[in-house]
């Protein structure tokens, strides 16, 4: 058996092998993801996101055991921006998470940059798409932070979660404003601490305040993730955003629009290691650059100049 | 006297106008640049980032005061990839720096996404452009948060300083590793807060691990931006780092880079526009989109199948 049969026979070490194959451009990585392609779609993706410190892993933790005691296979993919170790469930707060890599329908992915950002949600979409092939039921995206690299990882969700957590200072305000948007679901985390009904009512006046929104109104939840409280309750709500995605048909849509997405990038990758390759190795580059620099040329007209080379 | 030529004398209004242009992509916009980009280059840009709450804002103001005490015009480019504002000073802490709009030789500018990230890198860049035509001597780019956007758009300075704060918390770790590379400098501000000592051994730490910087050790600077303390200490660093980039040939070698990225990034962003207007724009696009989401073709196959089309 090849890797791909092994990655739809459930093996662990090959599903492993074949996101370590795409994470760093083996060559045989655009087959293994042109023959799990047609083995994707099934699984359902959340995405988990937020700022720094409101406890996204334990949360993201907690749900994965519910969901296992629903009796569904989980995969994880804990993807920070900012960080540039990739592998196994290495990463930070996975290790709070070693109880979840003990169980067999649970598998566990890290993933940082690797130096190459602008690929890391082209790869964190495969990633998943290979934990779907391999039939894992339920899909967990977390990621770090609350930036835009952030809300690109997440478009490769079904629901987004967007954990926020008391009292973290005015700054978090015009964060929680980048991620509104996204959030399907919005979980007040530590809902012990102060703050808690200030943040509470802050959201709920910033959702009055986005019209996109007329079909499926964000519910905000509270949750004490570390001593599991709150649990079952955003499972649920976001097992019913999953049956109003279904039945409105805004997963098909959500989906297409995602497709399409992944294609544009996925083009404006392959066509910027075109231009690299046609243009930029020759010497002729450097001439160019060195022009621009000493103000002989300027950088609008160099653009231009290189764009004819190399578009039909 | 046309809009160029009213920057190159200083007017503030036309400085306004062509940032304006440039930001909404005004069909002016790229002969502005073509015109300007024979005056740039003299401005020294600092780069100002770090975690949201650091005080980034308030040390951006009293650098800028200092400055301004030792003759020096300035610009502020204020960005947040998280805020779809742009404009005026208006956005969020500006509003502190008011008595510095009152002074003739300091010029704030905000920016937000306005939806299009990608761009913002480049229009933040040919932002400070505008404003080193227009004569500053100073330029300070300040970003809010700590993601891969705010990297990208620090890249546009010369000098680059990340500002931190004790007590945010373990999460907050990781976020230096990510940022850690592009520091020059680094300040640790609310320097009187507890753990002010262990988190200036923790960076001190980092940058023994770092191997890349042999011939610039970041120095490490505390300040209490809200009271002015430190202050002068962190400019004379900041002068000094702008004397070793000069005097070691660094400054040409770092410029030499950042123009070639901004050429890549332009012609990147021009091919991105050119195959969403040939290929996208016709209804060829959506049945290709419908086939993957069928499963009827992959992904990779259709977009090789787009870039046949598209490039030479």
């Amino acid at each position: 058996m090849d890797i791909v049969e092994e990655v739809l026979n459930g093996s662990r070490l090959a599903l492993s092998r074949a996101i370590t194959a795409v994470e760093n451009e083996y060559d045989n990585a655009v087959e293994i993801m042109q023959r799990l392609y047609p083995h994707t779609g099934r699984a359902h993706v959340i995405g988990i996101t937020g700022p720094p410190g409101a406890g996204k892993s334990t949360l993201t933790d907690k749900l994965a055991k519910e969901y296992r005691r629903r009796g569904k296979t989980i995969g994880i993919v804990a993807v920070d921006p900012t960080s540039p170790f990739s592998g196994g469930a290495i990463l930070g707060d996975r290790i709070r998470m070693n109880e979840l890599t003990l169980d067999e329908g649970v598998f566990i992915r890290s993933m940082g940059t690797r130096g190459s950002l602008g690929g890391l949600s082209r790869k964190t979409a495969e990633t998943v798409k290979i934990m779907d092939a391999a039939g894992k039921d339920i899909i967990f995206i977390e990621t770090v932070g609350v930036g835009q690299s952030e809300v690109d990882i997440v478009k490769a969700a079904d629901t987004t979660l967007v954990v926020l957590v008391p009292g973290l200072g005015d700054d978090i305000q015009a964060i929680k404003a980048g991620i509104l948007e996204i959030g399907d679901i919005f979980a007040i985390n530590k809902a012990d601490r102060e703050g808690v009904e200030r943040l509470n009512i802050e959201i709920e006046m910033m959702l009055d305040l986005n019209p996109e929104r007329v079909d499926w109104r964000p519910p905000v939840k509270r949750a004490i993730a570390n001593r599991d409280e709150g649990t079952v309750e955003l499972l649920d709500v976001i097992e019913e955003h999953i049956t109003h995605l279904t039945q409105s048909g805004m997963l098909k849509k959500k989906r297409t629009e995602r497709t399409k997405n992944e294609l544009l990038a996925m083009l404006d990758e392959q066509i910027g290691r075109y231009v690299l390759q046609k243009v930029v190795s020759n010497g002729q580059f450097d001439d160019l650059i060195m022009q621009v620099q000493d103000r002989k040329n300027d950088p609008y007209s160099v653009v231009k100049q290189i764009l004819n080379t190399v578009l039909k």
